[in-house]
């Protein structure tokens, strides 16, 4: 399996703690990094992953509050420290031009490489970029501010290549390509052995959605049909659901409707409110309605 | 003695390490905190000192370096968050008045306190601000960038009743604010009692000094003459100077001439290149010129 992991880095929310850094998390997606929203601190939690920074090709941020991008300013600058060349593409609704805007011409003048800002559409669900392997999808939030958050999908793989059966049928190297891509090999006395006879299936495909800061919100439900791994906020308990609504957050309890409603594989919890000492009251409301949830933490490894 | 204590809460330069975070002090004198530089990460590592954020009145700010200023995004929305009413005093180089301004204008719509700057004047030696017990003076530094640091010192006390021979001469409570102003006092047969004989003399007064980011400079000598305790960044050691000059920096040795020169009671060095894993080759090189010498770490308490 091509490695595909999310590291927490952050999951509090607003108001940082003793236990919980703000908002920031990196997907390390074959070889890719994907860092998404970026909190004070970022730079400083980043060193205890041993990831390379200059390995971060892009950062999907998901709204302007601070929580959630205070961490930039440093990230961009430490890069440029750091010799970064290639260039970083940052994404997010458009309310955070003019920060970015501001801190480059501000305080990135010597900056060694180029960052480029792309505007997502929060209030649609579209293709924000792919490559070979993956790709990247925004996904609309309800928030007080317009809000989004990002969906990463694996693309279909190739079978692989199953050695005995080609070293027994003596197929040259350099029909292996033409095969995984799904032809058949036909032997010299003209018998045709069939693609499946000669491979394994692909790696099964995997995706992981990032959901926050937001109200529960059922046009999501599609979107996350079948989702390897839910990351959804839950701010609050059912306690305090007057005011999740009131801010624009959701309560774990309905963070686990939106996963079973979508028939997530897993839910993973997190931006916790400054209030929950324990957070396992948020866990044990989540898991009533669905068991497979877990609580983020900072310096969770996890794989969709 | 009044309480009068630096608390380090970053001491590292640009580039944060495992060991280090961006340069950010908290200078807690008589019940008033001053903030000095706020890197990134100085909300963060402030819930460590268990110090109440709203008693925060002033911050200083020695130039517009994001390993200086990163963190200030988020302490102004944090003490927003956190309820704060009272206004807070931002002191800095001119430079920093459009990030200040941006931040208030793009993040901090709804704060519930002022926020004042005041521009410092990097080129002389003047007095930004005072109150009854204490002295705050810029220092002109040498930077890149236009840049000062500051130096605190505590206003001369009043000397302390002799509380036994207040009792023994019977000197009644509405004279003893006189007393201590200075007055002898006079007993009903006409004896003087002087003043001396009825007080001990007050507290001696401290000062502590902040000059970070320089080169060596010695126009601050007569400004830091018997400075108490003098923080002078020392980036680099010996071995490095020329990189020292050429991004105005000092070495450990220059910083250490600077304190030997002003007659410093102790030396702090701070602002460590990433560079070094042990910064006692700083300290050695230090202690060679000047052995009142200690190394700044994160947490370390100290009283000048």
């Amino acid at each position: 399996m091509q490695p595909f992991e999310i590291h927490i880095l952050g999951c509090g929310s607003a108001l940082p703690t003793r236990k919980h850094l703000p908002t920031c998390q990196v997907v390390d997606i074959r070889g890719k990094l994907l860092m998404i929203d970026c909190g004070e601190g970022a730079q400083l939690s980043w060193r205890k992953t041993g990831l390379n920074w200059q390995h971060i090709t892009h950062v999907l941020l998901s709204h302007s509050h601070g929580d959630h991008v205070f961490g930039l300013p440093g990230l961009i600058s430490t890069m440029g420290l750091l010799g970064r060349t290639s260039p970083l593409f940052i994404h997010g609704p458009a309310q955070l031009r003019p920060f970015i805007d501001f801190i480059l011409s501000h305080f990135c003048n010597d900056l060694g490489y180029k960052v480029h800002f792309e505007v997502v559409d929060t209030t649609i669900h579209a293709l924000i970029f792919e490559d070979r392997s993956l790709e990247v999808w925004s996904l609309p939030l309800r928030h007080r501010l317009p809000c989004c958050g990002y969906l990463i999908k694996e693309k279909p793989g190739l079978p692989h290549i199953r050695r005995q059966m080609i070293d027994f049928y003596g197929v040259p190297t350099w029909a292996l390509n033409r095969i995984k891509a799904g032809d058949d090999w036909q032997l010299a006395d003209g018998t045709v052995i069939p693609h499946e006879r000669l491979t394994t299936p692909a790696d099964p495909i995997r995706s992981y959605a990032y959901c926050s800061d937001t109200m529960p919100n059922d046009e999501l439900v599609p979107m996350l049909k079948d989702v390897d791994l839910l990351y959804h906020e839950a701010t609050y308990a059912d306690s305090e659901s007057t005011l999740a609504n009131k801010y624009g957050h959701s309560t774990a309890r309905q963070a686990a409707t939106i996963a079973k409603a979508a028939g997530a594989r897993r839910l993973l919890l997190g931006h916790f409110s400054s209030r929950y000492d324990d957070e396992n009251i948020l866990l044990a409301e989540a898991k009533r309605i669905f068991p497979e949830t877990t609580l983020a933490y900072e310096g969770l490894r996890i794989t969709p």
